[in-house]
């Protein structure tokens, strides 16, 4: 049974969907199918630092997640760190499943440690990263949240500087803070996890890889015991009468 | 010195509108200006029970709060007992404060009372208000929601049927649950407060009253003190440059 | 409809009840009227850094509330961030409001930001002040107390100095605890307020302002709503019988 | 070495004061010597159900307890399970240990068993002792408060009644909230938890027996290890200075 | 590259051993090597209802976890929901991941529902059960633990009256607790959770199912990108040194 | 009535076992004895820094207690800050009082002051004590963790040295987290206590004391009250038939 997986990138450029869709298909489970979409129109937001973006591009995300359904994915992932929206996507996928990077990284540190940093670009990020620490069980883990001062787009600017600074939090995290694990706080931290691994020698989970991953295990679950996301109060699906009628989720051609 | 006020119902039916300005009028201080809009294109969602819809209208709710900066407004309420997008409203607001009915209501119930139920339409709504709840510290001081088993669109319909709904709930709330403080958990549980409070004999807090109040309070507190909301962190607004390239809030004409 | 508001200084010392009348009178609303008192008999208690002097003046607190409400006030304010008694003063208050500058404060910095500093006199009052920030709901907001190593009759010696020691606090709580908000934690930190939030950009709040105004706020409540402290549980009022048997709050002349 | 133990009954009725001390000489240990004493003047309050009673005796509490250290005891007891004036009482000794029913039913419940129950008389009652809950660090382990809707009072006037209601309650507790340890919560429920601790087979913990117990194990703690209430932040003593020109503590003669 | 999982039935029988296998053969993954083994001597525990049952095969586990690394496993599952000896047993494997039926449920319960509801034979588990959903993050999100009075010896005797227990404790949590999501909280639960599934329709939680497919899933992330238990702090290695010293861990024949 | 306590150090050596019967024997109640035994065989772990040694002597642990109680002993300690086993050992005592260091030495610590430091040996030991500082209710009084980066079997090497350690540690744990009170978080620290309390004082509790004289507490709540650990939930003792049948516990002769 194959799992059709789709990674979405909620920002308006399609700048490196082929980058992860690559990293994707290497790392894949041989049975995975995955794709990689990005939002439109451009202009809009390339990047969702302020949640007044995030709220920018919220209909397209939905638009794009009710039509993931309909073509058959049976997940999909909100590529960006604060899980935007993830409740509104579980109430109108049906049979999909959900996940989103926060949820997925920090399920699984706080399984591999016991404290846990996660290193963000600029202090900007915190308060709404920190609501979802909350929400997700972990806050009586979290070491510290550590910020290298840029942006998420500068992150694959220049690879020396971003790994240097990433790394240096890293070891502050770990040597001041007693954190055991760390996670990279923004799927735009990809390809540093490894070579910082290797030095520091604790995990550090990056942030786009983990939720991919994490999806394969979700829709495993789906397949083989039908376990999937509560319809019955919080992800309950809203009434087919009322999309219709104010013409929901539909304007989205074939992804 | 005038304090201008626009409550936003972010839904796309005007239906409340005029009354919800004429409650307000009744209330208001004498040198507040009160505006009650609602959101576009109909149709739409004319009630956010679900986080999907809530998703639809958050670029029409961020346009309208964008502009109401633009035209003097003091202070912005986000009329939805869910407070959809708080953060991104204050992000883009410099001047403006911005409030709505959870934040309101519970930080004024946590000051009249020490145990606090909150009557809703349906379960659904339990689980993202009790985020909130969380959120503005009141997770100590709740004591339970209460279900009517009434949709949004339900509360104005039977007002006898809603009116015998909420207050056997608000009654089971005080004698079971033990409740000395009752919030109204909707913008559209209006015109019931009143009777259910003179026979239980404790507060009951509307949730279209109370926002509007504290934000007249707030919009005093950035006339006279200049306390508003920090922009240091989490309320930081967004750079010029971005919303002009992108093209973001600015679509909206005049309200 | 006025408001009748008493400041109470729960002090022996009528020193600052001018000072603090006249920045009431040009803060207020214009329908407010607006009174301080101290506590007598001196000598007696002039600060209450010490648990043990709260409960030395209670009596007179008491008994000056007690009056209060005799003379017609709609509110009263217990002006020390211990927020000291504030239970017993709503128990007696059948018709006015209660409130103090801890609860006042900490309800106005959680709506303004999400990381709160409190810049205290000493480190022997951060244990009570943190039994306060628990039961007001904002442990989770608390970025940090810091302390200035000043007493409370030190505040108004050398203005110089206490501005320079607060703004030194402030500044380490911003750049270092990561507070976007500050509270002065003691009434007599005012007159500071107004030239470290130009410098620092972020809300000080004052709390001998902050409570004076949220006690407008409640009055406004209990005047247009009737929302005012639930006498179900916890703010109970005590039997007449027994005030009047045992001789209680009544032996004060008038204000 | 002795030790010296006083109960303050902090009420103006000598009621039960013989009472108490012949209960306390039945289960002292040998070495201790105990005096029970009550408060002046009456008429007074002889119950503290309402906060603002704890107020009122508040100077003639803490003038007692000055006085019982000048007069050489090694522990005192405020005997009320709302523990009023811990803090203030703490500063004012620096030989003495203080303490009260509810610390010492608290530690002692959560070491017998991990689901609490407190029998209180009223509901008003309840919030004030929940705030204590939390601040011993017991609130993941309360079950449930259970009033049996009798004033402190009434305890001592129908014994057969208010065992059966107590009886009734600590059983619902144990049956339907999973408590497996009860604490009477008044001291004034003496003399019952024996025959109810026979008939249901959980610790049920007398609020007068466990402080007294406690009082004697601390002043071995501090006559042996010196381990005694620090005197670093929250239990710092006054200065002396202030107190002699406030003339505080000193007007009781001997007890 | 295969993943070679132990399925470890911490008592001393083998009566399920060949049925877990087969049900793990089942659902596998097609790389999955899965062997399943119980401990030694019998006579011994035959189930693990008491914390010090759990004490007396904690040997035999840990030599069983030291050998299954020696012998090549990729990971080991600690098949009991008290998830006993987790850390011990993290802290003896330097390659083969970990997991436990408490963690891997709580997981995967917490992504797919918000209210989770604990289905136990007897009210004896709960408070060592509570524990963990503590250290697991999850108490926020506890509904209730359900209590269906068996033994764990007595789940597979009467699967009839074992189905309709359950089933019955889940549609409580369900419909009065409020859970969406329902644990099986015990192994020995095995076999019911499709049936009452299809008719509740929230998602039933297979204890012996969900840490398999957790393991496995853990087994990728170790051998995809290194993502394995932190050694630096509470899973930390002991020294050989003293293993040999002491002559630890090594008794053990083969499996 | 004697009070007969066993303290077990849960190790394989004998080396401390005088040591700690003569500190017992100049600190003791004069109706106590004591007596101190530790496990065999050795060789084996003489210290538990590790979890996985907690496990390796636990048969022989739970044994020590199961002899004690037929031995007549009224309470057992279980001499190590990880209080291993607590619940296990209550669940096998019918009669005794069982407590550890931690639950002893935290219980008294929250009595003495309001902000606790604890120092250890290793970082290493922190996670699995901090998992014992919530269970014991102390999270919010947890100051800090300080580690002077030695062994168990180091602080009784260098004494010096050691002290010079556990006083910078206490030291900085005062001045820089704001501990007004320190427990030295070993058995190991024992001899220490009092030469750092003089200097820094404040109280600095020792683990080794704290639980025997708390020990000799219980014991005397018991024989006077009949307050003793609740048999009714979860330490529940396991039924006779199964020891029997599965020949635990049993193995040891006298001690």
């Amino acid at each position: 049974m194959s799992k059709k997986i789709l990674w979405i990138n909620p920002v308006t450029t399609e700048l490196y969907n082929q980058t992860f869709k690559e990293e994707y298909e290497k790392v894949k489970q041989s049975d995975t199918i995955v794709d990689v979409v990005s939002l439109k129109p451009a202009p809009g937001p390339i990047h969702l630092e302020y949640n007044c973006y995030e709220g920018m591009i919220m209909p397209e995300l939905l638009e794009t997640i009710y039509k993931a359904e309909k073509d058959g994915y049976d997940a999909a992932i909100i590529g960006c760190f604060y899980d935007p929206l993830i409740r509104a996507a579980r109430e109108i996928s049906k049979k999909m499943v959900i996940t989103a990077p926060a949820e997925a990284s920090l399920n699984l540190a706080s399984t591999l440690g016991e404290s846990i940093s996660i290193i963000v670009g600029r202090d900007k990020w915190i308060p709404e990263m920190k609501e979802n620490v909350h929400k997700y069980g972990c806050i009586n883990k979290l070491a510290s949240f550590k910020s290298v001062n840029l942006g998420v787009t500068d992150f694959q600017k220049d690879h020396a500087e971003t790994e240097k600074r990433i790394k240096q939090a890293a070891r502050e995290a770990m040597e001041i803070d007693g954190a055991d694990v760390i996670i990279l706080g923004c799927t735009m931290e990809f390809g540093f996890f490894n070579v910082i691994q290797r030095e520091l020698e604790i995990p550090i989970i990056d942030a786009s890889l983990a939720p991919f991953k994490y999806a394969e295990y979700l829709v495993e679950m789906k397949q083989k015991f039908n376990w999937s996301h509560s319809k019955r109060i919080g992800y309950q699906s809203p009434p087919d009468k009322e999309i219709h009628e104010w013409g929901l989720f539909k304007q989205k051609a074939s992804l």
